[in-house]
């Protein structure tokens, strides 16, 4: 039987654990498919250097992508190096030669999948991108066939792994951020340069990818309002764990009568809810259907294996519609904005509202926020403070009745104004719809 | 652009909810196809009693399912009326006119699934049925699809969600089974004979062809060990509370060195899992891959809409596979043992044990009790008894170090012959794996 062969373009964890997948579980894979999947080129800068399994002698080996993108024998080029430099160069050169590709990469697909969907479509070959978001948890499978009868409604996402552990241990542990970011940089799931995970960027990749999935609207990472989880402290948790709710990096499309609301941020989620109980560095995804109700995923977000195990999944699908020769389906990246979904800025959205504030200590602070707070119609809920004696700056919480996002920014604003407070207020949204 | 025609037969629950996604959510179905998914045809014993969405009136509507499966135009038909009776006949038929089919129907994949997929292969049409488990949850997409390329170690599933209804409002409520049972059926969750559902029958089927779909391995009900809920006492919970533990009636199947073992039985699940979190009507699967480590689904288990989108999914799979002349895959079912996964009886099973005796109270109880498990070399771990004073018969537990269920099922025999015990013991394994 006709085999389908498979050049892997970079070899770090990623391309490491499809090539360990692809390698050590051949035989069930050919099991599964009816034929043999076999890899016929690696690709990588270092390629000299890399410790490959045993049997792939007879394989090209090269640091030169080109010899990968224009061998013959080469049905589906895998580009697992990421990023949107020489990954975007590799796609087109694949597509150039009408080789099919899957790819991991969030980042180039946010920017310019609904691109790249055309191109493929207009070159007849296959594209599949399920290891670019989540790793592990099958979503894009999910959402492009197995709940393709839903109409999704609201989509919620722990898309960062290296966040979500942070926040975890904080929690757990009660250590700072800082001390929290510097143990997951030892453990390896933080990098040296943080940015990405901890202020939100990388999650707003992924959320771009899955909101048009979801949506089938053109979203683009700059419709997504972005923050991260620097500011959070041990206390936070303490003041969430006494409203019965926990932290987490949530990521959240949701539908209104107006628009999509497109956020990653740090967000009080109802202990009481599924979301609340993923832990460490795990992703989770849960989304709304208008028919199917709520259905939940969740998985390991990142590492070389669970990743391989998407990025080899895509490949066997792939194959499998080379052989049947079914060409590319319609694009799940929309270029125009169809209107029902169409994203509409943050400050729209409403929400009951976390306010941590530390302060000065003196008399009348809180009349004083309160008074901002009334004088932009926003209800008060309650106020918390819990008794330390260690806490030269006080922090204190006020939670307020779901407002708009711009009230709120505005009594924020106001209220910096006041010399007592010692850093701006937290402001999250306080989750009620899950 | 040429559309794909649906038949739909059986107009019940499941065939009300797929006819109405079908035809409200037309519109995004069609942009999510690139070619519109049309109605052609409607059987229903009693379709001239139904109230049917507006807009059908030039669809064939007939009591006589050969009409739809004969009709020139129909390319998928949807076999909704369950069973193994007229069901098969249907889906026969269907195959016999060269129609692709989506199916609902759990017990009769469980039970023919093999030989249906052969014929559907022969006849060169296409099969699917992700309605036939866990409703909502795109858990066939998931295990074909998503995550095809990991080797799947161990699947725990939550199946059926009346048992998980009347066990959570028995853990909530403190409610008799018999009391949370009529609760169920009042609220159309049970059936009049709700013996599929308490008993385990229905989550066998269920496991069944999720196990297949898991391990490529030929599984037929009879190799799953099942047991129900009725001996669930609200005294069990308790108990398992103080335990950390909670109990659900767990579907699982787990490869060990010797070969597969398959169950459905109460067992007490941790509470620290995120399978503890699934309360009232929901499903869940949890699953373990060599590569993918675990990933999990949560969702509706049952429910028109929800088993509807399912259904509706299916129909836009099927209809792009028409579409694009994609024959249908590799069988989901083997026939042939393959060995690696191989189901052994659940006897060979190990585990610690939860043990619940309720006795005549007199002296020595305990000791003769322990005496026996020693003599089976079962090392005692722990003996639970929560004071009571309106019990006459003082239910008990005692836990035990892991052991084989065989050991168990013999020191349970031994111990049955004692006049003390007012019922024979209940056991159940405690999970530690998870």
């Amino acid at each position: 039987m006709q085999e389908v062969n498979v050049g892997i373009i970079g070899l770090g964890n990623v391309g490491m654990g499809t090539l360990g997948i692809l390698t050590e579980n051949a035989g069930q894979i050919a099991l599964k498919l009816g034929f043999h999947l076999r890899v016929k080129a690696l690709c990588s800068r270092s390629i000299h250097t890399k410790k490959l399994p045993a049997g792939l002698d007879s394989v090209l080996q090269t640091p030169d992508w080109q010899e990968v993108v224009q061998h013959p024998e080469v049905d589906i080029v895998a580009e697992l190096v990421g990023g949107t430099g020489v990954a975007r160069e590799i796609i087109d050169g694949a597509i150039r030669n009408r080789k099919s590709v899957v790819t991991a990469n969030k980042e180039l697909m946010a920017l310019c999948g609904a691109e790249i969907w055309d191109r493929a479509i207009a070159a007849g070959i296959n594209l599949a991108m399920e290891a670019s978001v989540a790793g592990g948890i099958p979503i894009h499978s999910v959402l492009r066939e197995g709940i393709s009868g839903d109409r999704v409604t609201t989509l919620y996402g722990i898309l960062n792994g290296t966040s979500n552990y942070i926040l975890t241990e904080i929690e757990k542990r009660g250590v700072s951020f800082d001390h929290s970011l510097q143990e997951a940089q030892r453990l390896g799931y933080a990098e040296a340069d943080p940015s990405a995970d901890v202020d939100g960027f990388d999650a707003r990749s992924k959320l771009a990818i899955l909101a048009a999935l979801a949506f089938g609207e053109k979203i683009t990472p700059s419709d997504i309002y972005t923050e991260g989880i620097r500011r959070i402290l041990p206390v936070d948790f303490q003041y969430a764990h006494q409203l019965n709710h926990t932290i987490r990096l949530l990521c959240s499309a949701r539908q209104t009568p107006n628009g999509l609301i497109l956020s990653v941020r740090p967000a009080l989620v109802p202990q009481s809810t599924i979301l609340a109980g993923v832990h460490g560095a795990y992703n989770a995804v849960w989304v709304r259907g208008k028919y199917g109700e709520d259905t939940f995923y969740y998985g390991r977000g990142a590492g070389p294996s669970p990743t391989g195990v998407a990025v080899v999944s895509d490949l066997m699908r792939v194959a499998r519609e080379i052989r049947s020769g079914s060409p590319e389906r319609v694009s799940p990246f929309a270029h125009e904005r169809l209107g029902e979904y169409k994203p509409i800025p943050v400050t729209l959205q409403h929400s009951a509202y976390y306010l941590r504030f530390r302060v000065e200590d003196r008399p009348g602070i809180i009349a004083k926020l309160a008074g901002v707070l009334a004088d932009k119609g926003i209800s008060l809920d309650a106020v918390l403070q819990i008794p330390a004696e260690n806490w030269r700056d006080l922090p204190f919480v006020i939670t307020v009745e779901p407002t708009s996002e711009l009230s709120i920014r505005e009594a924020l604003a106001e209220m910096s104004a006041h010399e007592f407070l010692v850093e701006p207020p937290l402001a999250m949204p306080m989750e009620k719809s899950l």
